[in-house]
């Protein structure tokens, strides 16, 4: 989250090395957010893009493959083909092993093309599964890829998620990537802080005067953060069944959306102070328990007319898998400003909408000289919408026009696709300029991932030592009834 | 404001005796509002609609001068004509000058149509000057046409701005009407308080817990209030010239909407409490002084490529008149929660625009850690209008879409005709339904009418005595230079 007006700094020549380039996460993500980035002149005058994968492909070859994926939001039309090609002119490509020095040496070329290799930035993007991370970063050392600290030129490395499977795994490979990468080389990347809607967040909180006296357990009866997604695996059996929902979903993006609502407001923005404070909100809440978590697991059922097949008949998952594909949990945040106010999370597959929101509810109005005229009257809510339409919206109560006092709940709404008519840009783009430009406000420190590990990692190791059945529910439906109970037992609805 | 479900009581028979029944106020406003309730079925079964005037018209004449307003919002295409012709059946004309009971006593067999007339209830509607208010109301006692205390019928007075000159002479009014009507039998109306958005002020403010906190000194930087109209004199000199726009617009509809900002919250919606706490805000206004006072007079001009006259060359209006059509003030409040906050008030004519808004201000962010990010930052600011398109709007700042951190406003907003898609009342249906029913909340009480004049009197005799000349401004621009002094004086601009 730059305060800089972006632009090419036409600093030093940079050298994206991208691990696991022919991949879905970098021909889909990362490569059409550097095309876009390109497009807008906010690459370096010099640069290179290296695609590395065990696939044995020719420079063309991957040309192609990323062509596919290219498409020209910031191009006139007219000119968008040969701005793809030029960009193409940027990217090469190199086959081997990820774990061998050797076929890493051979980016080594790549690199002096663009000039005396010691100045020459280098990100190293691991668009690689994360089992893969440190043989890829021994051999990357070994290969003499990396930058020293006295080197003109800087390395950075990119991450995904998983960090890790529980708090000490995670620990581990943070200090196993931390003997090649020092932390502040490492950008561990969650992409939903890149979405729009998220970052605005803290511009929504701490550059509005009128929720600041809002925002606290003095006015919110409760906070419900959801993630809904309408599909199941998509192919992703392999992975997902090892991690489940709430390794995948809820320890990272959940939370880092709980941690940005909870926090208190950093010194100024620079990546620490943001950081400090999400670490600080993250260390306060309780760890999970059995008894506020539910896990749930899709069957076979329907969405819009087309049948589905279960989560235990897809492709590749062990028909007595206990991965939950559905969380959600009850989180309480014991500090001043949050204590007793129950923070919902809840994630799933295969559920009736494809939908992330996070909605804050106010408690009820003190002493309401409406309650006879009107009966029953709504909590006023705010309700951040992250998609699919990014939109934020105050349910408020209104007369509703008529002869009588009858009251009505109505929004006070902003609609991103209505009020910014610009083209809003992709998570990765945000995400890839900030790692270019160093700022680290938008990744994961390992201090925060550490924080957030405490937070599941004692239910996780619960539900799987003492195999912990999940809850059936069916796939297009909302989830397992149990959830509902858990956020009733709260005074809430799913 | 009546909480009851509305709907005809059947109670007892009604005769509306319109007082001034040829005037424009009479034709456009009354009739057509008791065509709408009696559309919708909200008029008693047996009622009779009598006119009275001292134009010589017959029957048949005075409701060809009703049809010419008639339309038909709530009876279906097909049912206009015959629903207009069963109503026009239960109106009744009788000529007659309005001081004499002699002429008003023929009323009387219209009243006995509807039944013993002792039982009949009335509503008395003063459609006329306020000069001659007294002089019908000692008409109509003679005549024995107002119930006495014990009739199982009863009798109201409805009486329209303005009331009296000044507090002495709005007293002296106040007091001999009270010889004929006792003050929980009149009904002073402000047709402001019948529309939508200003009945919505109350439930917005008392019904929504997220307005409760910032709603005060520690939170708000001002309050502005603006009435806007885009026209002249529009014959009405005679009236206009002798009254001026503090009388006309400040001292009452702007008054009562301040008066609804800033009191507190009643002990229930019960019309004595309501204006209690309405009364309480209006006494704690310190009297506007002439430091704190613009007044101004529209010269010629143009709008809209039409040129128009200066005020004093409008006809009827006498060439050295110093009566202001354009006024600005800041009021003080002075109470725990209002204490130095401005409310700035304005009202003029032949101005650029017709529009009436409430805009609440809200203080800068302490500590902003977005300023040296985003330079000058907006305040949060609430917009009520009122018209020319009824909407709520809370500014917000928010991250503009894009790679940096540039920070815009934007409205969460919620605009009348698309939120309520129904037919609105007319704020004249509103309030004449409430005098059926007895209910007086949205009528101005003798306390509150001396407390609001309070706050004009001395400076409207300073002006009148030093005959201080208005400063002159261009009709068809926003008014004179030294209003936007004033409000700047406050860190505010119109």
């Amino acid at each position: 989250m730059s305060n800089k007006t972006r632009s090419a700094d036409g600093g030093g020549p940079l050298a994206i090395i991208l691990i696991g380039a022919s991949g879905d996460l970098a021909l889909k993500k990362v490569i059409p957010a550097l095309f876009a980035l390109y497009s807008r002149q906010l690459l370096p005058d010099r640069f290179q893009i290296i695609g590395y994968a065990r696939s044995a492909l020719s420079d063309e070859a991957f040309r192609e493959h990323m062509m596919a994926h290219l498409t020209c939001r910031y191009a006139p039309g007219d000119q968008c083909d040969a701005r793809i090609r030029e960009f193409l002119e940027h990217c090469v490509y190199i086959a081997g092993q990820y774990d061998s020095a050797d076929a890493l040496r051979r980016i080594q070329p790549a690199l002096a093309s663009l000039g005396p290799t010691d100045a020459v930035n280098r990100i190293f993007y691991m668009a690689i599964p994360p089992f893969l991370f440190m043989d890829v970063a021994r051999a990357l050392a070994d290969a003499g890829l990396v930058t020293h600290k006295d080197d003109p030129g800087w390395s950075r490395v990119v991450i995904e998620k998983p960090f890790g499977r529980d708090r000490a795994s995670s620990d581990e490979l943070t200090r196993n990537m931390a003997r090649v990468f020092a932390e502040d080389q490492t950008y561990r990347i969650d992409h939903y802080l890149g979405k729009e809607v998220i970052q605005n967040l803290l511009v929504l909180r701490f550059a509005n005067l009128i929720f600041d006296p809002i925002w606290n357990r003095a006015h919110v009866e409760h906070v419900k953060i959801s993630w809904m997604e309408d599909f199941g695996l998509e192919g992703r059996a392999g992975y997902f069944d090892d991690y489940g929902i709430i390794r995948d979903v809820m320890q990272n993006h959940l939370l880092q959306i709980l941690a940005l609502v909870a926090m208190e407001q950093p010194v100024s923005l620079e990546a620490g102070y943001v950081r400090d404070e999400k670490v600080k909100a993250l260390r306060c809440v309780q760890p999970a328990t059995l008894e506020d978590l539910v896990v749930g697991q899709y069957t076979a059922g329907s969405l819009r007319s087309a049948r589905r097949p279960g989560y235990r008949e897809e492709e590749g998952v062990p028909p007595d898998s206990i991965t939950p594909t559905y969380a959600a949990a009850a989180l309480r945040i014991r500090n001043r400003r949050w204590d007793g106010v129950p923070f919902l999370v809840r994630a799933g597959k295969g559920l009736n909408a494809r939908m992330t929101e996070i909605r804050i509810r106010f408690r009820p109005v003190p002493g309401n000289i409406f309650q006879h005229a009107a009966g029953h009257l709504a909590n006023n809510e705010l309700l951040i919408r992250v998609q699919p339409d990014a939109a934020i919206a105050f349910r408020i109560v209104n007369k509703a026009p008529g002869l009588t006092i009858a009251l009505e709940e109505s929004d006070l709404d902003l609609q991103y696709a209505s009020a910014f008519p610009v083209q809003i840009p992709d998570a990765y783009e945000c995400l890839l300029l900030d790692v270019i430009e160093g700022d680290r406000s938008l990744f994961i420190r390992a201090d925060e991932l550490a924080a957030a590990w405490d937070i599941f990692t004692p239910a996780l190791h619960e539900l799987e030592s003492h195999r912990i059945q999940p809850r059936p529910y069916p796939f297009g439906g909302t989830g397992p009834d149990a959830a509902q109970a858990l956020a009733a037992r709260y005074g809430a609805t799913w």
